[in-house]
């Protein structure tokens, strides 16, 4: 996959992430730095912890500051968008969930797929577990995080086949980059594909059982 | 001390706290990923903290399949157990609890060595601070993982003489093998000795004392 | 600068944080291993995760037990201080609160500076965003795990002006690093700066704005 094609989706899934997070923040009430914070975590959180469980040491986003300024960037724009909305408080927070979940599933797909190249790029993409879990992880982090960072149980443990479209879109795509499918027509499609099962999942409602 | 014991051990841990993991996870009522998520991040928490924080990078369990899958499967089982389970819903949560305690404490006894060692062959096995400290990184790193991804402070914060059991246990193991005696001996009397703590602590309510 | 006000530095920077820890615990009732646990985690939280994210490890902290028998020992002290006041339990409470501010404040201006020292010695200094985002890293990295630990939102994503003042202290430093100012004097000035900030933001009650 070229450069550039990385590269764009990268922007993509921070960009998505980064609206995904400061609209917990805002609905949490942090003040404007905890919403470009939570921006930021949410946008690198899963690439960083990848990068660190892979030794990858100092994380890009670290070194090069677009991505961390592109994040906050965004959290300030829907900071001063959801400040001007002329609407009731309760309407601002519907509003604010229905952006982060359309968002949220957009950072999901990508950075899935982005986990499985990164892991494909290290040398140990044969190994077909640790390309999802890496998958998984770096789609999954900045979530986790961004939850954690706002005392919620991470979305990701509690319902709406979140972490399973994830994997299945990770797994897809790594089974995909065996055949001779052009990868940027697979990365397109298994993005879809993430973003589709999560979109229905929370249209439906749909949840993997519970035991209690 | 041999290979095959090391390995067991390892097991017998991963597979403790993965049922303490998950019991947790059904206890906050997360859905069957969330189960099977903290039953992995409980079983493997500890040893990737530890792993990073020595720069073993990447850690074992992302490369080798086994021991994710060892305790996801474990999760999925006691997941189908305690649904199948014919009993009201508080004698689910109290059983679920004396589950989840007991296999705690011998997790916590078995990754304390398992600590101990990896410190050991890392080279700086003589720094007796330094090997009680990776002991009790890896005892307590998995079960407070677990606690902050469910929102609740650790337990091992709060009550029950459990960071004190994992340092006794540690300390004792590292003094032990500076002597001549046989190493599986050493460690099955320190798992022993951790675990006895814990279960004493808890039966009879031990706690260290409080400030306020 | 002189290694020797590095390490003064680092000593009064890690009293601080422990101190802080320490009353949070107290404040929400862990036992005294919790409180321990607590002066430890903040006192070193931000500086492990800045080693761990420049993949410096194992982090000095884990090697040398100086550090860690030093935030140890203070949360000792200050937990049977607080237990032998006599006081009410507000006002102990209260008293905890403005002893754990001052702290945090001085805590926060030394950990700032020395992050971006830290960054200057990996021969990144030049990297002006690389500097301030090390030291803010290292300055909010330890109270922020100590809050997320406890369960609350992090109190700098909520208010008092507390990440800014780690910004522009580390800012103004790594600018002044950059004259012919003495270096001790840049540091003292720029911890004195962050801790001004703070004091100023908790008197008079400076927030950041909010979205909703």
């Amino acid at each position: 996959m070229s450069t550039l094609i990385f590269a764009t989706l990268d922007y993509i899934g921070t960009l998505s992430f980064a609206i995904s997070g400061a609209m917990v923040g805002m609905k949490k009430q942090t003040d404007l730095f905890g919403v470009l914070f939570l921006a930021v975590v949410t946008a690198v959180g899963g690439g960083v912890t990848r990068d660190v469980l892979l030794g990858n040491c100092p994380p890009k986003v670290f070194v090069d500051w677009r991505c961390v300024a592109l994040s906050a960037l965004t959290g300030l724009i829907m900071f001063f968008l959801v400040r001007k909305n002329n609407a009731t408080y309760l309407d601002k927070v519907e509003l604010v969930d229905r952006i982060n979940n359309i968002f949220d599933a957009l950072g999901l797909g990508v950075f899935s797929i982005i986990g499985v190249q990164v892991a494909q790029q290290s040398g140990q993409g044969d190994n077909l577990f640790f390309a999802v879990f890496l998958g998984l992880i770096t789609g999954i982090g900045g979530g986790l995080m961004r939850d954690v960072l706002v005392g919620e149980i991470p979305f990701v443990l509690k319902k709406r086949i979140y972490a399973v479209a994830s994997i299945v879109g990770a797994l897809t795509y790594a089974l995909l980059t065996r055949t001779n499918l052009h990868e940027p027509i697979s990365a397109t499609l298994c993005i879809a594909l993430v973003f589709t099962i999560r979109m229905l999942a929370t249209h439906y409602s749909w949840n993997l059982p519970r035991a209690l």
